[in-house]
């Protein structure tokens, strides 16, 4: 059985040194120490990660990252087998022909500084962040915790099992930037059932929601100009205007045409260009994101904006470029599975109730689902009711550690019934 | 001498049946009537216009031009020759080695009704126009007049001169459409002195502006899209906007950076866009114009302008093109040019006044000025003053016809000083 | 019974002479004879129309529409009711307590001219139109002979119904333009029901779609600038650019944000703007529409629509005016009618089948529709199958005349089920 | 005669500790030190600034400023009269009846980094800024240094002159922020005569302009949206976008219409907006400066500019705020003044050449020269020349403080032609 204690204490553990997507240096490193102790066979870096596909990662936080973890206590080993690219698979084979499965788990921290609050375990108990202005506010040192507890059963039951298990810490899902790069690198496509699930959200303890419906097809898009400066009074001709090519690329991609055949949505969320009053910009960026009821309306939306960039660099004629910085897909839960989650979720003492919802938001997780279906798997996404203290994101944000063992018992179930005799 | 009852029935004969830019075929067809029987060489046709650089030609115009002039006695021989380009060429060679001049008299009328006013004299005398929604109402029925006035001098002097005179009937002046052909057909390159002039504009009966100054560089240019209708309830993502994306080549346009080193100006004069309310638009016209101190800051515009054509046609995904509707260059006359044309015409015993004057427009002659400038040679433009009963293009026009007498007598001293012994 | 020679007169008759949306004088007279003959009360012009709601109704066309009416044997006596608006409602009162239905036929044609193939059965049977560029191609006369078919039967028998019948012969649905106007007259606002159709559609004869689902609300706006004129090179600053404020509009229209809770719409179809190439434009003209999910996000998009109107305006500070051009709204059908109506149907020898639809369009006898509902009445609107021989608003339209019969025969039945004893 | 060694003493001492605009509270308790001591009347804070028309003042700048000011020994007393704003006036008074002459010198820096280079002669000499990040860059330090050397003359020779002189050391001339508030205070409206002056700029040692022309005239202005935020996924049409109105705004800024009587400038230099990739922002800042070849057209500008800051916040409904950060006009040197400068400079042993030169740029001394021309009185700006060691506004800036000497002989010979006996 799952030791509540041992996973209270992993996930403690990891809250106290939360580091931010594509960063999670001492994370994998950890995580690592604890696999390689169960006789884990360990994949990283380029084995795991296409690095064509990888999304939103800035050089400066990895650098950054690498020197934190070292300070933390990373060990060097596994740095090097990461080689930058964070996150690690994990793979249990029974010895026995059978089917693979693959859980998913995702590891990265959000930017937000853990409230001083008195009344806040973590500082009660001695356990927050101690990495100024990064915290464990979503709630994946749990997923961490449920991702090593699965494992640790899957190292002690082999004959409880046929086939393999294939457990992936995910890095950088916030911003949706992680799955593209792990789907990419082929880890899973031999996968022929696929696993991830969210605690808390919008659910409560004692609740499963294992069929978590409507995700929203997004993609997150940087665009930068470079054009010319020039002095904006002497001679504005000679300069090439990236504000301006900006400005005008935004009233274009506000103005992408609503699609017939379902949602749409676009959203220039920041844009920041110039770099004085009297010189003529040459520096712009804007960050964005668009999204769409399925694949094929947000991929409608994606070239509409990549037109659009081009266009606005050519009618001003200055430099541009485009970066996906984090994408995710819409995806259906396979209904074998979804019925086989509720089944053994209600077999759960701490659960009672099996609830339905709307997510109508984005998780990369999908992307890892989506590649499994497209093989001929099946996939399912789920919510693991947990309490919780305050929202996710937010400083305040805690859940109810209970749920860690409903979480492994459920995973450890459903490889049971998946890959059992 | 010249026979002023001559010039007056010419320009009253020209003044009947104005022609629109492209579709002066009776009127050529008339000019060359007269100019064979004063024994003139004649140039039509591809020898005087290179059509790559013809500027503002609608086939629609000149196919109805064609018709009407036949109906109104144009002579098949001289539209065979034409070959579908109106204006011609006529040379007068005096047989002896020497230079040559080039001078050149617009042909076109303007798209205005002529008042039907009884006070107006073509109306009293019965020379009104008969081509309905046409006029020679900026007087280049007067021009035409003093062209023929010079030939004929031309033919019956040929002693008091040596080399050779080009005299070009060009058409399509209006909107600076006609003079970048013929300029382009080499056909005055061998000039090594070129004259034009305008009658009346801001100038009395009685004055000369021998040194018109600040000729402004003009291009006027169409941008045609077309995109891809689509209901617009039903499948908006299935159209290409054109109209929208006109519309947002209007905004750029508006915004192309003022030039450090002079003045510039930029108008979208007329949009047309869209076929229904409920269709997403397919077509979309623009008509605009740019302006620039001299030819290179003109030139400046001219290129911005290209670039946002394109430019919005990439953002939206709609084919587009581009034409050149007309253009003219700044000049500045040639002081020696100046200085006989300010001698010749205080000679004159109608004239009492040399007058300055700074134009801030544009004319095309300015294309064949400094083409012949470029080659070496000298030209000059300048204002033959002509009281006048209401401003250029309003339909009450009418300009004082003795003046005539003294536009042909300072062209034929011009030649005489310029090519006598 | 119905008779259906009678009701193909009738419908031939009205085919021949078309008119467009608030000029269907003649028309209305041809209607109200028919009426007067049955002994209807009836009611004309301000009676019906509420003129701070009549939408897209141009003097032009309705001065022009009046002068061919006379032309055509309009009734002076029926115009002078009239008073420069068309349509009209007959009441058939059975002098018996009871309840009201209200029911509605539109009457206008579209402007598009009659196909003058041999094998079109209006050319074989000399009935095709004699308004040139306008034509019965949507049916409204089949529309029109139901509505006097229906009538005649009320009148006839009075004994089998108690309360009253109001049949509204409505003016202007093409543009979605004349409904408003008469439901704000307040003249249907004692109806407890509401019934109207549409002829054909995407409906085959022998079918019938009682229950036509997804109608879109939209409102038809147009936007006009007005600036000054002033020449594009001498003094730009002078003028008040109508084109720019306008293309600046369209660029800020078409960036309306989606709304997150329903499907959403915007369409700037037409713009026209400028008067010349050389001129600061001082006019400009856009016709645009929206569309909602229903009445609440349609009333969203009019709302920024007004706001960016004025928005532009004051940018470029140029005067303007918006005018609501048209407008419908979504409509569900009620319950009870759709099951009366598909029971009535399938007792039809001629109807064989009921058929499901999402219409995904818009119809102004919604705002009717709603009307009602709002007052607590009941209200439908359903499609009477008919096989036609080209789509609604082709040249070649035409329609299964036997299914006029049809039409009479399920609004007789409804009324009698509905006001019978 | 003047002390170069004192005057040397005095621009390195300034030069030690250099404030950026309006917080420069040490640097004015420190001229009122020496003025004090030499027995000048002193005005200040509002008795000087007229806080309307403060321009570009941040209060956090200016907190800090007084902080840092204490902290560097500025005098208690001399703060509590400035009341916030810096800068001073010192009245010289003869005692006798007669004119008065204005004189300004501006005493701000420039947020530059001084160079840490050993061969810079503020290192070598251990002079060099000790307020990091800022530098005086610009010479103002060898202004306050001419200003308080002419004062020290005027302090001991006050048989010299008669009427009085009145010395405006004027705060925040970078960015041209300090001169409008000070013109309006009315502090020299009683001026008979106004000069001012920049060291170095264009002009070697041993020269000087005495008549700078082309002054532009320019206002900066900052424009503030802020809308609403909303989740751009979930809910976009409850936001009130201030990027995208300033979006719209900036593209309508740059299709301001050139003025056809003189030179404009428009340049949006800094736009930044946005808070995150997938909220609807709701805070946007634009940075913009005009310019117009005359205070005419420049104020032209800014109308047209204040016109699209309000239409694009109706437009998207979002408040705005504009803040004219800066100003400066265009000013015509007096003949009069021009000459006795000219004659002035002539005298001095170290100057040999008078030089002309166009400006082409913006200067706020303009303000308060046009105000003393506006009441009837005479003004001249002049350039006195210094050989300089890098571009002024670089790290590597320094001047030949030899030339200080020559300033001080130049004002103090001017104030005696002009109020001499």
């Amino acid at each position: 059985m799952t030791d509540l204690n041992q996973l209270i204490q992993w996930r403690r553990e990891f809250h106290r040194f939360p580091e931010t997507g594509w960063s999670e240096f001492w994370t994998t490193s950890r995580i690592a120490d604890y696999l390689e102790e169960m006789g884990a066979e360990l994949l990283f870096g380029k084995q795991i990660i296409n690095s064509e596909f990888v999304r939103g990662r800035n050089q400066k936080v990895v650098d950054k990252g690498i020197q934190n973890a070292l300070a933390y206590g990373a060990k060097q080993k596994w740095l090097d087998k990461m080689d930058g690219y964070t996150g690690c698979v994990a793979i249990f084979d029974s010895g026995k022909a059978g089917k693979t499965v693959a859980l998913r788990f995702d590891i990265d921290c959000v930017n937000v500084g853990e409230t001083k609050a008195e009344n806040h375990i973590p500082n009660q108990l001695g356990f927050a962040s101690i990495n100024d202005g990064f915290m464990h506010a979503c709630g994946h040192d749990g997923h961490i915790t449920i991702g090593l507890g699965t494992a640790l059963w899957l190292s002690q039951n082999k004959d409880k099992y046929t086939g393999k298990v294939k457990i992936v810490f995910q890095p950088a899902e916030e911003g949706v930037r992680g799955a593209a790069a792990i789907a990419a690198s082929g880890v899973i496509d031999d996968a022929d059932y696929f696993a991830s699930s969210h605690i808390s959200f919008c659910a409560f303890s004692g609740t499963v929601i294992p069929d978590l419906k409507n995700f929203l097809s997004t993609t997150k898009i940087d665009i930068r100009y470079r054009g010319k400066p020039a002095h904006a009074g002497a001679a504005p001709h000679l300069g090439r205007n990236a504000l301006l090519a900006a400005a005008h690329a935004v009233t274009q991609l506000h103005g992408i045409a609503r699609h017939g055949s379902g949602m749409t949505r676009i959203n220039v969320g920041v844009l920041n260009a110039g770099e004085g009053r009297n010189v003529v910009p040459s520096k712009a960026e804007i960050q964005l994101e668009v999204r769409g009821e399925n694949k094929e309306i947000n991929q409608y939306m994606v070239d509409q904006v990549m037109q659009i960039a081009r266009g606005a660099a050519i009618s001003f004629d200055v430099a541009y470029e485009t970066e996906i910085m984090g994408e995710a897909v819409d995806m259906s839960n396979d209904k074998a599975l979804v019925e086989l989650v509720s089944e053994i979720a209600l077999q759960q003492p701490q659960v009672n109730e099996i609830v339905d919802y709307a997510f109508n938001a984005s998780e990369d997780a999908t992307i890892l689902g989506r590649r499994v279906q497209e093989q001929g798997g099946k996939a399912i996404y789920f919510i693991l009711g947990a309490d919780r203290t305050a929202g996710h994101h937010e400083a305040e944000f805690d859940f109810d550690e209970r749920q860690l063992e409903t979480g492994v018992n459920v995973y450890t179930a459903l490889v049971g019934r998946l890959l059992g005799d």
